[in-house]
């Protein structure tokens, strides 16, 4: 096995922890990065270093930004909606903000309840979600639709119930572009339940 | 749109461009790194720093490593078998290592002929593979069975001509673990003809 020295072998290693990569899509990578030395890997490396110093968790709401109170928490325009929306993960957030939701304010709790993780309230950044929640008017709860997402939005909604704010979740039904018969039979029939008129 | 600061943006639009990874996945991976900072991005930011300042292209073969000539080209126990693999790339390469093919060089093309993409004699490391041929017994042509990977190797073939040495092809036929009726036709009559007594 010669595959050019320590350096590249560390880098390979390194690359296939990354999700979405196995070794060997990641010794693909790092030939991809060689070959392309001046206009990818010395730009990798240079945002790499600068995102290490740069990049902090926002003390309000935990979403990753450069600064802390993050951008969005630091946007007056983004308190006037009154609404918080709930997430599991920052990449929840950051897909929320994709779809363009508005100007909402989020909090992210870091995981969802899992006892068998050992997962318990107190690794969630729950205390911090009840001492904020006087500031907003309505907190949407958008955990994933799993069984973990949904005990979790069932525990927030207890913890908030002294708080008098209005607590929601997200709309369960039919994917916009999906077919019917791929679908489960969970999710249909609550689209029918929650059926709206045309 | 709010994905946390230019820093994080400009990672994810880099490792977007790596193969494999697109820019839903480069968004995951940089959650991932910032999540394991620690354990993943600061050892990542270093080994790339590393790996740019160390890697090279061997000026003997073409392939990469942290010395030129390369580890390969200079163990001098390679040279005993006189064999020279000719692959196309830097991955082939260390295909044939990690099938652990034994003691033999390498020279990396650097490509297959191609007129459609404007890819000539010229932009391939041809004159240095008719310069170092003679110092082998035998090149063994480990092109891509494809038509331009062929073409390449007939040309290669009338290239040596001259220098007497022994030109060999990487054997056509079943893979192993292949299931007959998932192979196509031109692999199936090429077994059958290079058919080998039991």
């Amino acid at each position: 096995m010669s595959n050019g020295g320590p350096e590249i072998e560390q880098l390979i290693q390194l690359l296939a922890r990354l999700p979405g990569l196995g070794p060997r899509s990641a010794r693909r990578a790092v030939l991809h990065l060689i070959k392309k030395k001046d206009q990818l890997m010395v730009p990798l490396s240079a945002a790499l270093d600068r995102a290490v110093d740069a990049v902090r968790t926002c003390e309000v709401c935990g979403n990753v930004d450069t600064r802390s109170p993050c951008g969005i928490c630091s946007d007056p325009r983004r308190a006037e909606s009154g609404l918080l929306i709930v997430v599991e993960d920052v990449a929840d957030l950051w897909a929320l903000e994709r779809a363009g939701v508005g100007a909402v304010r989020y909090h992210v709790l870091g995981g969802v309840l899992s006892p068998l993780d050992g997962v318990g309230p107190e690794d969630l950044s729950l205390d911090e979600l009840v001492a904020r929640a006087p500031q907003f008017s309505e907190i949407v709860l958008a955990v994933n639709a799993t069984v973990e997402g949904q005990t979790t939005a069932h525990y927030i909604t207890d913890r908030l119930a002294g708080t008098g704010v209005k607590v929601t979740r997200l709309a369960h039904g039919v994917p916009v572009g999906g077919e019917l018969d791929y679908l489960d039979e969970g999710t249909l029939s609550q689209a029918l339940r929650a059926r709206t008129e045309l």
